[in-house]
């Protein structure tokens, strides 16, 4: 990646990272409402500990091809942003995936503790519904409100929630290939769609271009997707940062798996392809949304 | 209770549920919305296996008092007892107050599992969000978004999760009455004050009338506690359908552990006389609500 896209996109998880910290902020107060510290840390451990800030800077990225580059769409990003951590901190939970490890860092439960970290979780997800509503997100209340709602259902049970359920009882069954793309376009393609989409609402691009680019971010979940398997069947963990090669050992079937490595490698070829065919009408605009469309499909982390 | 109240209260509580069955119907398809069936079995464990039904009921007789009687309240209700039922589910999980048992129940991690009990909370609490937001709660979106932002601050670090916090630290901790109260007012008030404020938010009431409503609920919330942790120490768990005398067991401070029962059976009827007063001004429309304190202070179970 160019060393001046590289500092833009850095950038621009800076400013997600300046409205995450100032909203979980340990000496702010709100009126008189008390907010246990211990709590507070454990949801700043969560979102604060890194992260490529993926889905608030394609939304952000979105939101620009319209005009809008103001922190109003920063604030929706955080939003989303809190959801993601929420459900990493869950899915990390003993009863979950079991994981030590995020980002090279001690998981939240082990930081903390189970109970801590169910409630840091549960915490994260409801601020996100707070945050979502905010003035700044969008003049109209009732963009905000279709916004919010929106938010719900990529993130529910029809969404990642849903998504989740699903890939846990892969450990029991096995799973056809339709079945694993459904489930991956709810765990981890819901919240991906609802960047772009929502970037594309909060910049009033007319209707044609909120499907277009919701399309473009239903494109980039399934690449996201079919990279993150080829990296767990082919990195190791020391550049991930986290346990690799953990479906296999689960018995979970993956596409890599049912497809065969060059087979994914040539789906995620003709899904960038897709994706820059979609940006076309965007011209010289859209050129960070590619570039960020590539990355996902060549990330080696 | 006489009859005809108590006919009526149940009438109240089935309509709540009846829009919570509907919500979680297994048949029900929105779209292409894949809803996968054991998350949703665990859903419909968690909301529709009875219970009073307390928050959505107040809320409904809180919007009666200002002529609004129709569905949209119910539907209002069902998305506040979507994050009752949540916060019960994640409580229950042995990481946190370690129950088997609710309403004579299995808990939702018993009759399912962990996984299946944390995924459950979380696709209720998010679904709240939605639903809150339907077109049916009030015509103007921008009320709805209000509701919608003041049920997250109600249930996230600054009420009920921040509350529940502060209560696993008291297993660990002395606590003085001052700060048991603030809890209380977070874990538990913090719901069913919004019950009554949103309950007069939804009847268009002169802000005048919404914060006395929203301190009908807080006296409310502070009475209901007081009226379980004397439950706790002098109830039998056939009664309860639950483990009593836990909070003890647990080395909890109480404040009923504090200021003795008669104290506590004084400061009670102080609360259902100011709850009283509060509703003067309604004159003889606040029949329900002044029942529904009274039963408050009076529950046996």
């Amino acid at each position: 990646m160019p060393f001046e896209l590289s500092s833009h996109l850095s950038a621009q998880a800076t400013r997600v990272e300046t409205v995450l910290d100032h909203l979980l902020d340990e000496n702010r107060t709100e009126g008189e409402i008390e907010r246990p510290q211990r709590l507070l840390k454990a949801m700043r451990h969560a979102v604060l500990g890194g992260g490529k800030r993926l889905r608030p800077v394609l939304m952000m990225e979105t939101a620009a091809l319209f005009g809008r580059t103001d922190d109003g769409v920063v604030v929706a990003g955080a939003a989303l942003e809190c959801i993601h951590c929420y459900s990493l901190v869950h899915d990390d939970l003993p009863a979950m995936d079991d994981d030590d490890l995020r980002r090279g860092q001690p998981t939240v439960h082990k930081a903390f503790d189970e109970a801590t970290a169910i409630l840091a979780g549960d915490a994260l997800l409801t601020l996100a519904f707070d945050v979502i509503g905010d003035e700044r997100v969008h003049r109209d209340a009732g963009k905000r409100l279709a916004l919010s709602r929106e938010l719900s259902r990529a993130s529910g049970i029809g969404g990642m929630a849903g998504g989740q359920m699903l890939d846990l009882e892969s450990e029991h069954r096995t799973r056809s290939e339709p079945e694993i793309r459904t489930l991956q376009a709810m765990k981890t393609g819901a919240l991906l769609r609802y960047a772009c989409r929502a970037g594309a609402v909060l910049g009033d691009a007319p209707d044609a271009d909120v499907d277009r680019l919701t399309r473009f971010g239903e494109v980039i979940g399934l690449a996201f997707q079919l990279a993150d398997d080829l990296l767990d069947v082919e990195a190791d963990p020391a550049a991930m940062g986290k346990a690799t090669g953990k479906d296999a050992a689960a018995g979970k079937a993956t596409l890599v798996g049912l497809m065969g490595a060059e087979n994914t490698r040539q789906e995620l070829d003709r899904l960038l392809s897709e994706a820059n065919d979609l940006l076309v009408p965007y011209a010289e605009r859209a050129g960070i949304l590619i570039a960020l469309a590539r990355f996902i499909v060549q990330r080696k982390n």
